[in-house]
């Protein structure tokens, strides 16, 4: 790898240099304003106001990205692993919406084309890329996988019961056309969201849902409950060293003296 | 009880052996495709669809289901304890509705045939049998049920009151017709669910709304306090070392000498 | 006071004595009956259909209720202290309507009877007195008190300057006909309860509400904080004792030996 | 500065005083019934009816809080930099919409004269200064700010993507007539808010909102226990010993010398 291809990679890749943290922040305000305006283009009024000037802006961003990404592939050190891998999908992906469209001017394609221009959106993963801290969130999240499974086990039991429940004690009069449908209703409901486009008439149907609303209330605790502890725990392990002469941990973050020996703890 | 015998016992009832673990990965696959089936069934458009297909994939799994029950009963140790536990009965009518069906051919008895098949949606319950690690959860809630119970009384006489507040005070034209109906609507409001169906349409029902809807804001800390509390409390127990001496688990973590013989932890 | 007075005193006031405790359950099933009667009577087709039987009923929980209080009355140590507290008030409440009804049996007093039948569910208040367990969960709301009015000005005011804008954005075509009515939607909003009676219709509005909505979600945070870590801390001064040979606090329910010094719990 | 002038500023300026606390409870309560005179003069019943009287009242309260304005100004050490400050900003903005309203009495105004007279609500802000022990929360909260960032820029993500996907399942026919509308949508499904205003329609588009309910009742842990840990953390700090020799707070319960100068604790 030749000197300057290795400077670029740098640039491109790490966020350590000045160049390569400049890199990234105009890169994530790019992406910022690229998503903003697939939103806008897709209001009514405003496409019909400035359609031609967001036609052309969207142009200049596939330029830039496709420009990003041709260049991400010659510098990186392996460019095949680096196409297959997360990142290398989502900025081709990014790309290639407006490409395709290019290739089906034909008017019975217009709703593809429609699809493929609201998929631009999808840019905003590129932006994971740049978020920092997440850790501590994802290991306290990856840390209670087991017992958030068994959770989520439990509540679509729950939801599939009531779910069926409903619609046998409602039916098809009452909005529960099916079991699928009552499934959705039931999670609508425990989960405290209650749209109110499906709602128990009968009297009977309202005693269940009271019920799985109160549920519903009650459980969102456990995952809570996870969270917190391990949150609590991972949060306490970062804010404590050992002391250098006794070794005891779980000192508080601006402790100068060991607590049980009293010895500095530089 | 004959060895062989006793091996299909040890492969239906329990899950350490390979045998018995396959024996139940498959019984878990076809619990839930059985589950899917019932439930796309009640899809008016798949039912016309593919109606037919589905009533011969309900009798395959009958048949399975069945010839599970039959097997269980015959390779168990003491068959009627089997067939009274909560496990025998939800065996027994994951495989009923489809025979009692049967029996009943007459068009009279169409209602009754459409609930016995949504009913089969039960198996779903076979499935707990095979969900693993709810313990530190199940423990966690049955820690906290005094504090639970004394949640939920108080919860049902808030409800009641508020319930009984809005019927006065809206009255059948503002929709809450019956002191029941206001329950139910205290309920679905105070667990923050708020379907719409019923709400207030007077100035004062909506000041009572709003204290009830605060109400509930904030006193869903209270079960996540308790369930957190108790969480972090078993969870700290866990994950700490055993005693080596007698093998107790569970010491707190500054812990010198074992709490329950006294020996020395390290 | 004679010792029978003091013997009745003893079975109707306190709960130590088997009589005593048999009093207090009966009065429990009692309390809990009427106000179910109270509660069916309010739906009109029971009401026309068992309405005499309900009535009769209901002069039979008068009887017994006006037994009790004016037994209390008699039996208590002093009569008016009795009669002016929480307990007396609601006592006395239970009976009055009833007797008040009979004052007016002219057909334009239908609305006051109505009202003073329905006001017989705050026997459920009765029932209060036979709650245990409670005290943890009040000591801590009570010791979170300073936090808990800091946070529900903190919520007040929000409300309120959303409330103000929304009226003005949304104005009284869009449901916003008051600033009273728009901090009623601000209360439904940041509780998350959102029935969807008044919803925004602007884009500017909706933004709002998106904000609002995830201000609620995330501030939600802050009750079950505080009221988590209270519960959390008051729960572990329950659980431990000292030892008796070194003093340390903190160890488990079941320790038999100091975690510290290794000398019997006791 | 005169001695009066000094006398004065430590009236309106500090509540250290018996002067300057009567001084603060006076204008708590003015503002508090300010704010609800504007609030009832919203309705246009209440308008109707006593519209004069309050008109008067709002000139008294103008009058009041031009006088302590003015006041404010005369006695602070430096006036300018009152004038700029938050407070300053907000004093002045209580009383300039009366001001401004007299300036437009023509008909072509009117509505510029309503919506100031509506802004006058804004005096609840006033009483920010007069709220204490909002410390400990807006610590726990400033001590998390890191990660309650991380938390919205994922939840806005999620936002964003499920939003553009519901836009292209349910289309401008199900409500969906904007990406912005979908993300309006988004949020106030994730928060469990679910006005029902817009809501799907199709069976995927149902599964989608499933699975983001869902999301939205598993993630609100996340807050909740970054939160709970913060409080539970600064909690515990201010209910400890200090050190008899240095006089530090916020030791750890079982620390038996400081952490900070190493003395014994007893």
């Amino acid at each position: 790898m030749s000197p300057r291809r290795e400077k670029w990679r740098e640039i491109i890749f790490e966020a350590e240099t000045p160049a390569g943290k400049a890199f990234d922040v105009i890169l994530l305000g790019l992406i910022l304003v690229s998503v903003a305006a697939v939103m806008v283009e897709s209001i009514k009024e405003v496409r019909q106001a400035i359609g031609y000037p967001l036609w052309i802006l969207e142009w200049i961003f596939t330029g830039i990205f496709t420009f990003e990404y041709v260049a991400r592939l010659w510098a990186s050190r392996r460019p095949w692993a680096y196409a297959r891998s997360f990142y290398g999908v989502v900025d081709l992906l990014s790309i290639l919406p407006s490409f395709i469209g290019l290739l089906l001017p034909g008017g019975h394609a217009l709703m593809i084309v429609r699809i493929l221009r609201v998929l631009r959106i999808f840019r905003v993963l590129k932006m994971v890329r740049h978020i920092n801290g997440a850790e501590l969130l994802m290991r306290a999240l990856y840390a209670s996988r087991a017992k958030i499974t068994v959770f989520f086990t439990a509540l679509a039991t729950i939801a599939l019961i009531f779910g069926t429940l409903l619609y046998l004690v409602e039916g098809e009069e009452g909005g529960f056309t099916s079991i699928p449908v009552g499934v959705y209703w039931a999670i609508v409901t425990i989960t405290t969201l209650g749209y109110g486009d499906i709602s128990p008439s009968t009297g009977f149907g309202q005693m269940l849902t009271a019920f799985l609303a109160l549920t519903g209330y009650a459980i969102i605790a456990v995952p809570t409950g996870i969270v917190s502890a391990e949150i609590s725990k991972l949060d306490g392990d970062e804010s404590t060293d050992a002391c250098p002469s006794c070794g005891v941990h779980g000192h508080l973050p601006d402790a100068r003296f060991c607590r049980r020996c009293g010895a500095p703890m530089e």
